[in-house]
């Protein structure tokens, strides 16, 4: 953070024991700075900033957001001392622009703005062209030599404050409006005369009275205080809650009012007003980018009624744009903009989006704030601004938002083509992708294999459409959440997913996909932008995401001050050989099961569970060990050498079995079982709450010989895939579901057999580890012990949070939505890590752990792995290594940067 | 425990630094006591004291468990210094008995016996006569002057040894037997001459020839050893092991070994053995009560191949016995016994078990050991030794073991009337009662109605069957563990219930209960054990509990040392008045969900849930408020000042809504709805894992009029009760499954303002506090800020288990029981608290509650409130009070009692 003049400002310029509410800016002093901007919030606090290093900016004050919260904290009453304090404040705006609020020759005109410690765009209210009344918009016409702008302004201001105010709903002023354009025989707003403007303010003033029984306020005062109060209101709005929620900021915060002298843009031809980024934030590109309107007001310029005209001649013409660049009409005062970009980027060390205006041939500065950019323009911006020595290294990675990655991971919809949306859904894995409408795993499978690409289109899907989740380019689903099984999934394997599209009806019988008139069918294509939750018909051409120079160099940055390690969940060669792409330095959680749904496997996994006893099960698991020693041996050669956690097998039994009825007949014939006994098994392995039962460690403890023949496959493998590749695989063996420790030493003993018997079998002995899942908070409690025979914890955070909030994922839907807008959970814990709860039960886990065994391995292997403010975490309580979805390997890397420095900073 | 003289043995008669190994007893000294119960088992120890305190013992030594843990320590090896101890301590015994160990003319015959420090009745190994060869056989046929009786020793001698320490089957010896029977021509082994049995001897000896290649040991000592190491291996045999997990006894205790001169009570007619126990086990009235047999073995008498004859003429009128007592048969050597009976009762001051021979007219005592009791003779015995001035109150307390009050608290079978099982299952919930058979709780309801007994007999039963298992008797299923619905319910209702009864078939629709070849039908009469999970055809009858003076003396002790409160979970009139008249002090758990499912009620609950706006559920609700709130008053009233803890709607709405798809019609009929719309709705409400759902708060928060309409209805009632009973109701309002503070807080202010209009309404100001279940590992973590808004924390754990488990409480099943075979874990946490894991979690809890509000009430509530190990748990941890099952009430109050006495006694 720049610091600058105002830093001291709020214990000067106020009597002793008097609380400073108001700061100037602009004017003789400025009393703020960009270092209060949790005082004055961003806009005040910058507006102080650029008035102190000299830039022009129109005088004004702000009320400072200490005010807000003295507001809500004593039922929207004010300091006592503030009304002085405001006073003053227009004083020292009179005295500065040589006018007078309320005055009928010379009137002060105020805007009056809310303004945050961080920007919320359009959330709060704001009131222009305050101070007009019957009789000082007389003075306005007169000193503007323009009565029709004069009378202009005060219609616009009686409807902004009636309506941001004093709460009339502004379609009857716009109803108004219109029915005058009807009398006067026009079409344009600018085309109505002053006198038609001036029997409109009249109607205005008039529905006023009737609307609330109370004339609109002519005390230039009294105005003022309402528009503070209407500001101060409005961050309690419902959409400024909402937005509150969604970006993660303290209620507490509260908002600032900015009160400042009106500068017009629309007052004739040499004026104008306009918005520029001080470098490209779509690219990133080191040059100055923005647009102007020639007599104009700001709102103009983003309202789009008229077409903005380029600021420079080389935007202009990247453009193909045929109007004059402000380069061109107005040169100096380009000059004197560029000047002041060049001022703010060295003073803020930052992109900077600002506003100004052009009042009369005088250039103000209205703004000025870090640029919001795309993820491809914050990397650029990033490694120009440390080429250009404004910034060091750790700072460029700072700059640059790990989410921000997901754009420029997957392959994005071509912004340049025209295209229709048939139908919405959740956003559930980013990425775009067009395939061939298919209804089940099978034909995914099918049809991808012949050569097709295809989009898998299911009601929802369960782990048995793996395989034709896989082969699909895409998935969509009708129903389920972001964190339904197709969600999760997709983002795992990286595949774009368009989840929850309540609107679509697939109809598996007609083989019908439905939405809206639209009536496709199996075979038919369709696209979709996992990113934005949307489906479109046909094929949409895609871009293919581009990593570059820009990219790499930020990477390598973020890799030189990372502490975490970053490994991948992944089971395919392909997921694998993505992860190693992207940077991951090991396996963290390789699902076993994924490896049992495939082809001739499930065959087998469903005579093992049909089998009665050990012998048969055993004979099954002869069947599937080759299957699964190849998987490794491949994974194996593909890590070369870098660690991998295999766990071992984790889901109920009952996830093999189909659920359909009608699917019990195949299954008896490819197992030669009866369908009565399928049946029955089926029965006997359905639980009330499959989520606590009998899973993971247990199922192994219940069938060691599962347990055996993995150990076995992973030992075997091993020995090949350092054969192969001349490096010894680096092999960690996972225990899931642990809650006591006799339940992982039972298993320990089967592997450590299995172990020396392929030793003994194979002339070499296998290097490898047991450890264990942390997914319990008995086991988290118990963690001292545990770690006695574990040699390393992986936090599965996913089972933690369900059990440790007692909350199903798959069921939370009904409630979680609901919970994050009563503002009783910040944000989706199977989302972003509950640190007070879950977060305590891994640290203490940790803590206990390294008592036991200091040198104990630990990391994370939940789908928080891959977000953000949980990485943060990981690095806060010491965690050796974080694990994610390969897709979100960069982002866990930079996440992982980010926290390093930050916890370096704070140190 | 008493000291003895043996208390300082372990530091005498060792040379320095040398471990003492062996003990001696009965000789010229005895070296152990009483008071090295772990060192030398429970039957060494007492051989010792009783030796100490003058009483004949056969001369011996006992070989310490020390012996034990080194054992099995180094590999199955002895401390060096053993043999020469053991050599002396035989040395001992020789110059007691005057005999000597392997002496052909005067051999001495030993017994080796293990001994733990608890008794584990027939789980370990012995060996008799010891010291018989070929050679001092002869020598003991001279010695007794009975040759018969010489080789009849030294055949079982040889059958016994070689089965127990050489692994020769023992039915191989009884075949062999069996044939000489044949060929000699006789019917009995008493008819067997002594040269049968010499030549069934050297049978006995080729068989071990032939079976292990070596011949039975000669020498005496090869066969001390061999019989010691057996000892010492059968700590670790399969059904000692099991014993040792089934009693909680740790495996590191180890076995003593004892070894002992031999005594014989088959030499003649003046020989006899017999076992009794100093007061009657049934009763516990204060009378000598045992058996004995002349010219007989110890084993004949619990054979029961004789019938044993009493030891006093009292007991042998009593039974109506036509043989002679000891005291008739043996006058001088009884009354020597029952001098005997009175010196071990002073001496430790407990009723004793005792064991004793007579060898050629003289008294031996062979063993003593506190003796088992039924709950209602411990409760007799511990009054009448108070008032004998035995023992203090506090002990008495201490001699009543909590868990069997439940024989005393329900029906039993009559023991004296003949009875055939015809099923079996587990023993769910104990008492006996009969009824006719039902199939349906609707049917249940109304034929009780009409006046019937009636048994439930369901395949399984669900939460809509409560009023069926109300109105029934007893309730029978066949599926489902101990802890399924049935069984839970049944014992919180006090309903005998048998679970799980899978041999039992149930066909509702051809309305048969068949089992084995009895096939009964609706109306038919069964009877039912509940505590020993036994079904009988017909009416068997019952004899009603009376807990008479004694009962109610002890509770009263109990009561004056008791800290913790007791409460009991209750809702029902029936269940609430039993729980007073228990002596509950409150009620700790109002279940208000089952107040929603009888009559009228589940039928405007169901119109809720199908309700799609808030109207339609508060106009269902508003049928529901007079209900609820006339339950309330008559709970208040009957507790009368008492707090009474109400739990809000705890389960999911889907529990509301039948299963079955026919049930939908009925629904749709009954509630105005059209059946698609119930089963979408039914559908919709589906939930993957119910427990971890949208239940409790999260129901409440999703739909605040149900709190609303709850809150009401208990402050009405709260007022009403307080008017007709002139006490003020004492209510605490309870809410369900809190995780996050900001979830109670939200009821809480739904829960004050329904108070505040309550109080407008009606003039005067319901008194309540609100708190809430501590349930969730995150509720527990976070227990600190929680008590910031509850006044109140009761620990539900039944749901804590499940989630710091991570264990389904219903699909526990197919786990659990092998979990407690492999000794994962000791019991099940489901009737026992875990305390290592959701113990940390309650002890933290409380903690950090305390410390944010140092006045906060804590409680348990779930299952393990009635379970003495884990009230021990409670008061350690010190909370306030624990609720459990109306019935479970005075055990949780003696086991409270038992607890703080304990507690007092460690600090």
């Amino acid at each position: 953070m720049v610091m600058s003049t105002g830093e001291l400002a709020d214990v000067t310029g106020s009597e002793s024991g008097m609380t400073k509410w108001v700061y100037n800016f602009g004017g003789d002093t400025s009393e703020g700075g960009a270092g209060l901007r949790n005082l004055l919030g961003g806009k005040g606090a910058n507006l102080a900033e650029m008035a102190a290093i000299g830039l022009p900016v129109p005088p004004g004050f702000t009320i400072t957001t200490e005010v807000c919260t003295y507001f809500y904290a004593n039922d929207r009453q004010y300091p006592a001392d503030l009304n002085d304090q405001i006073a003053a404040g227009v004083a020292s705006i009179e005295r500065a622009v040589g006018a007078k609020f309320g005055d009928p020759e010379n009137p002060l005109l105020v805007s009056v703005r809310s303004g945050a410690r961080v920007s919320m765009p359009g959330m709060m209210d704001t009131v222009l062209n305050l101070g007009l009344n019957d009789e000082t918009v007389e003075g306005l016409a007169r000193a503007s030599g323009d009565p029709r702008f004069a009378y202009d302004s005060y219609r616009r201001f009686i409807q902004m404050y009636a309506d941001v105010v004093m709460g009339v709903d502004h379609h009857d002023f716009e109803d108004l409006l219109s029915l005058r354009k009807d009398l006067a025989g026009v079409e344009q707003d600018m085309d109505l005369t002053a006198e038609d403007l001036k029997a409109l303010i009249q109607e205005y003033r008039d529905l006023v009275v009737s609307e609330l029984g109370k004339p609109f306020p002519q005390d230039v005062h009294e105005q003022l205080w309402g528009a503070v109060s209407a500001v101060f209101g409005s961050w309690q709005i419902h959409r400024a809650v909402v937005y509150r929620r969604l970006h993660g900021i303290p209620e507490e915060w509260g908002t600032a009012v900015n009160v400042q002298a009106m500068v017009f843009g629309n007052m004739g031809e040499n004026c104008a007003t306009g918005v520029a980024f001080t470098r490209d934030p779509g690219n990133g590109e080191n040059i100055f980018f923005g647009e102007f309107l020639v007599n104009a007001q700001g709102e103009d310029v983003v309202a789009g009624i008229r077409t903005p005209q380029h600021l420079t001649v080389r935007g202009k013409n990247l453009q193909g744009s045929t109007l004059p660049a402000m380069e061109e009409v107005m040169p100096a005062l380009f000059g004197e903009l560029n000047d002041i970009r060049s001022t703010l980027e060295s003073h803020y060390k930052e992109m900077q989006d600002v506003e100004f205006t052009v009042q009369n041939g005088k250039l103000y500065m209205l703004q000025t704030r870090t640029g919001k950019r795309t993820g491809k323009a914050a990397i650029k911006i990033a490694r120009d601004m440390v080429a250009e020595g404004l910034i060091d290294k750790k700072t460029a990675v700072l700059r640059v938002e790990p989410q921000s990655l997901d754009q420029l991971l997957h392959p994005a919809l071509d912004p340049n083509v025209e295209k229709k949306v048939i139908g919405k859904g959740l956003p559930a894995s980013p990425g775009a992708a067009s395939g061939r409408i298919v209804f089940s795993a099978d034909q995914a499978e099918k049809w991808a294999h012949d050569g097709e690409k295809v989009m898998l289109c299911r009601v929802e899907t369960s782990p048995e459409d793996i395989h034709g989740m896989h082969a699909a380019e895409g998935i969509v689903t009708t129903r389920g959440g972001m964190t339904s099984h197709a969600a999760v999934v997709a983002r795992g394997m990286g595949r774009p997913c368009v989840a929850g599209a309540g609107d679509v009806t697939i109809d598996y019988a007609a083989g019908t996909f439905s939405v809206g008139d639209a009536a496709l069918k199996e075979g038919d294509w369709i696209t979709i932008d996992g990113a934005a939750g949307e489906i479109f018909a046909g094929r949409v051409p895609t871009v293919q995401p581009e990593f570059g120079e820009d990219f790499a160099a930020i990477m390598a940055w973020a890799d030189e001050v990372r502490r975490l390690g970053v490994r991948a969940n992944a089971e395919t060669p392909e997921d694998v050989r993505t992860a190693r792409d992207f940077g991951a330095e090991g396996i963290g959680l390789c699902r076993t099961e994924h490896m049992f749904f495939e082809g001739d496997r499930i065959v087998a996994v469903r005579e093992m569970i049909l089998a009665e006893t050990e012998e048969g099960r055993r004979a099954a698991l002869d069947q599937i060990l080759p299957m699964q020693r190849a998987d490794f041996v491949e994974l194996f050669t593909i890590m070369k050498g870098l660690p991998v956690t295999v766990r071992l097998l984790d889901p109920p039994l009952h996830e093999f079995l189909p659920r359909e009825k009608s699917e019990f007949d195949e299954i008896a014939a490819g197992t030669g079982v009866s369908v009565e006994k399928v049946r029955r098994r089926a029965a006997q392995l359905q639980e009330s709450n499959p989520m606590l039962g009998h899973r993971g460690c247990r199922l192994l403890n219940s069938y060691p010989e599962i347990c055996e023949m993995q150990a076995r496959a992973i030992f075997e493998a091993a020995l090949i895939a350092a054969e192969q590749t001349g490096e010894p695989a680096h092999v960690e063996v996972m225990i899931p579901l642990v809650g006591m420790k006799k339940e992982l030493d039972l298993l320990k003993a089967v592997i450590d057999r299995t172990a020396d018997q392929v030793a003994a079998e194979k002339g070499a002995a296998p290097p490898y580890t047991v450890g264990t899942m942390i997914e319990l908070p008995r086991a988290a409690l118990r963690a001292g012990e545990i770690a006695d025979s574990a040699a390393f914890f992986s936090f599965g955070t996913n089972d933690l949070t369900q059990t440790a909030l007692g909350i199903s994922r798959d069921d939370a839907g009904s409630f979680l939505g609901a919970y994050e807008r009563q503002g009783i959970i910040e944000s989706d814990p199977f989302q972003t890590l509950d640190t007070e709860g879950v977060g305590e039960l891994i640290s203490l886990a940790r803590e206990r752990g390294r008592a036991t065994r200091p040198g104990l391995k630990t990391g994370i292997c939940g789908e928080h792995g891959g977000d953000p403010r949980s990485i943060a975490f990981c690095e806060q309580v010491g965690l050796d290594y974080v694990s994610c979805s390969p897709f979100r390997v960069p982002i866990a890397r930079l996440a992982a940067a980010q926290a390093a420095i930050r916890a370096e900073q704070e140190s």
